[in-house]
């Protein structure tokens, strides 16, 4: 029976899969310091073994004689899903994954070095060559998929997302937030005014912090049996759902960013912990996506951990733990903080959104050809004053040179992080209409009604839906920008 | 070219075994505690991979074809090493080997069952079954290699070594061993009579035994660069040559279990971290089996840290790191303690060897038929009264039932342990011989000389040689237990 062969398949392609997780997160943690080449090869080899045998030529035999056979509906849709997954695999020619592996591996180098004095000349051409790679693979995977270029690429990273959607919602939260953001800067000066803000500095032990951190993440919900909190330069969730591996960083001086980025990962953990476990090993068992994933990490760290709801239950934690005494209005002057800035890594959830769509929409222009990287300091500038008020034209390093997702190949990815905020919203708000009572709970340390809502209508449903799909099945609505621009008049506004 | 062809397979056979290595280190370090079964299931597929890739059909043409080849001779070396171990890989049928997997895992379940109340009457037909199946494997292997069935089982372990030269070595040692022990045992009780011996107990924190730890393994020659020192319940050195990972456990109110138990594994680290790079991923370039490996072991733990020359250098970091002033008069008798016993792995140098020759003349009859597993009891008492003067008749869970081998399927493995300690003592009698200043060089805390000539001798010759050949090319003889019995005569003689 081809459903069986497939499923063993599947079992041996998580079985490397599983290596390759655990392997990247050793090397970040624990891995000495003089076996990264090794480690490298090892990866390398492992990966090239899991390309191959997910990309072997009789897997197409294999789905097409099971969608023949008689199956149930969740075999049936792991089958489309295995084929859909698969088809994304394999719809560029060998020559190309090769030639696009040594440019964007190029252009990353170089990225890594031009950018530390941002000399836009010397990058210039490295990302000149990767964008005409981007147009060829776009094309190639519109071709295969019968999807536009840009949604054949986006595609691959949130099934089911499409340009005709997300463009004239994206359109409208812009509009709203260039007019909102003068407006929430004043009101944010108003209150400040009024109650000067407090310094949340002192000096906390890294034991303690993560003590506090431990306890946040198991009251959200994190299943410490399945999972662990280290230490790591660049904070991330990885692992393996039966075992998820969420690191974070600290200094001594501060918790918030600790703490904040700890809620962040917990996010993501609790989705990787409560996929479906019967079908772990099958592609629609796996987490949705990148924007789907995003909303939940989001989800954590801006609905529940910047909602004042959760300070009432976590500072007596934070009190026990850090021997501080803060009031609640000592600490969302600093979770609720908005600023102009430069950097889309450290901006707000009020400005955050405006950096992602001027990457949304260059990087289109980039791809259709109507704009060339010789004129891409102009555009970013341009939008750049137009949404935030800034200029980077003498700032390179701070304007198209900051992300190294272009450099490093990812067009169509961008999206995903306003999508994941977008969604995050919605998913509160049909949370919220079906249990008024939910920021009581919260505020109790109850976290048991939000997280069954959650179980119920994201986690459990795996990749069994599209991106969309899934947010309308749970949400009861297609992606709305009204509940995140409520929630930011709400957080935000007067 | 087919040793070009060879050189690749060699790099992705390499992956899995990193995989594998790291995966089972993490396992017994990092993972969280529900991920185990997930864990197991991805290493069983991993196993499953690298065995069919390693067993691969298309292997055969290509040795043949290299061997063919214009090869170097380090090539040539690599080729004949590739073909012995893919030999002992390939020579049981893929029936047997399921059989056996399957006896063994059902033996090893009823043995940790049982040994809790040493049921011999429940664990006896197991281990019938597994001596059964250990008798064809022996013929199976025997016919496949041209070897006697007992050296065919050792092959796997320590290639070339012999029962037709061990047996002899092992006769000897024995008679010196029963004659010698009640000397060793009244001389010590003379010394502590005439100065009673210090406990050297307090309270002594995993993070300070840590430091020490790591002290000692740097002072050795450890490189910290590629290898790191955790914690795990059983200690072990595993992970690659470039990422050692060695663990010990603690216990607070004394120090020495952990020190002698770091020492213990850093000898098997310094053989992985000081093996042939350029050969890392061939069979070659392996550390060669399993008694060389407990030669390098017991170098460091017997013959360097058990020797007081090493206690001049290593006392001043104790009492740095633990604030304890003993003088090596307080300590030699703690590291120099001897006793009789029941159990292998609470034994002394001294008495060691006496269990391993037990097991090796047992096994050797179990396999022959000479001996059936119903009269192992009494044939084990017989032997254990003879040579250390205790009966096990009533204790079946300290006698034949104490090790997990013979159980688990491991006949022809029980000698490694004491070759070992035979061919530690072998060399550093061959280093002492060309350097009559090593002691004076340890006590000055200086391993340059000794680690030059481990590394020439031992470590750089990978698997370049038959264990044999190695120790004889090493130390200028044959495998020659004067050298032990020397070593024990000079330590616990009067």
């Amino acid at each position: 029976m081809s459903f069986a062969k497939l499923d063993a398949h599947c079992h041996s392609l998580s079985a490397l899969e599983h290596a390759l997780a655990i392997l990247g997160v050793d090397e970040a943690t624990v891995m000495a310091p003089g076996g990264g080449s090794d480690r490298a090869e090892a990866m390398a080899a492992l990966s090239g073994m899991l390309h191959r045998q997910a990309t072997d030529p009789k897997l197409e035999d294999w789905i097409a004689e099971a969608k023949e056979e008689s199956l149930d509906t969740e075999q049936r849709i792991a089958v489309a899903e295995f084929e859909r997954s698969h088809r994304n695999l394999t719809c560029l020619p060998a020559e190309f994954i090769e030639r696009k592996m040594r440019t964007g591996m190029h252009s990353e180098q170089l990225w890594r070095k031009a950018r530390q004095t941002g000399d836009w000349t010397a990058f210039r051409p490295a990302l000149e060559g990767v964008v005409a790679l981007m147009r060829e693979e776009a094309q190639m995977r519109s071709e295969a998929l019968g999807l536009k270029p840009y949604d054949a690429l986006m595609e691959q990273f949130d099934p089911g997302n499409r340009e005709a959607d997300i463009t004239p919602v994206f359109a409208k939260l812009k509009a709203f937030l260039v007019d909102f953001l003068p407006m929430a800067l004043e009101a944010q000066e108003r209150r400040r005014a009024a109650r000067p803000v407090k310094p949340l500095s002192g000096n906390y032990s890294v034991e303690r912090q993560k003590a506090l951190g431990l306890a946040m993440m198991e009251a959200v919900g994190f299943d410490l049996n399945h999972g662990s909190l280290s230490i790591s330069d660049h904070p991330f969730c990885g692992g393996v759902p039966s075992d998820v591996r969420m690191t974070t960083r600290y200094r001594t001086d501060e918790f918030l960013p600790a703490l904040m980025g700890i809620l962040h990962e917990t996010g993501h953990g609790l989705y990787e912990q409560n996929l479906p476990k019967a079908w772990a090993h099958w592609p629609s068992g796996k987490a949705r996506g990148m924007s789907l994933h995003e909303s939940q990490s989001l989800f954590v760290e801006k609905q529940i951990g910047r909602n004042p709801a959760f300070w009432h239950h976590a500072l007596p934690h934070v009190a026990e733990h850090l021997d501080e005494d803060w009031s609640i209005d000592d600490l969302l002057p600093h979770v609720h903080e908005i600023k102009r800035g430069k950097i889309r890594v450290d901006a707000d959830e009020v400005t955050y959104p405006l950096h992602v769509i001027l990457r949304y929409e260059l990087e289109q222009d980039l791809l259709s050809g109507a704009l060339e990287v010789r004129d891409l300091p102009e555009a970013w500038d341009a939008k750049m004053t137009a949404s935030l008020g800034i200029s980077t034209l003498d700032d390179p390093k701070n304007g198209p040179m900051q992300d190294v997702h272009w450099p490093a190949g990812a067009f169509g990815y961008f999206p995903s992080y306003t999508l994941g905020a977008l969604m995050a919203a919605q998913q509160w708000a049909a949370i919220s209409a079906t249990n008024p009572a939910v920021n009581d709970e919260i505020a109790a340390g109850d976290f048991a009604s939000v997280n069954a809502w959650r179980r119920d209508n994201i986690w459990q449903r795996g990749s069994m839906g599209t991106t969309p799909e899934i947010l309308h099945e749970a949400t009861g609505e297609p992606l709305n920008p009204a509940h995140f621009i409520a929630h930011l008049k709400a957080r935000y506004g007067e």
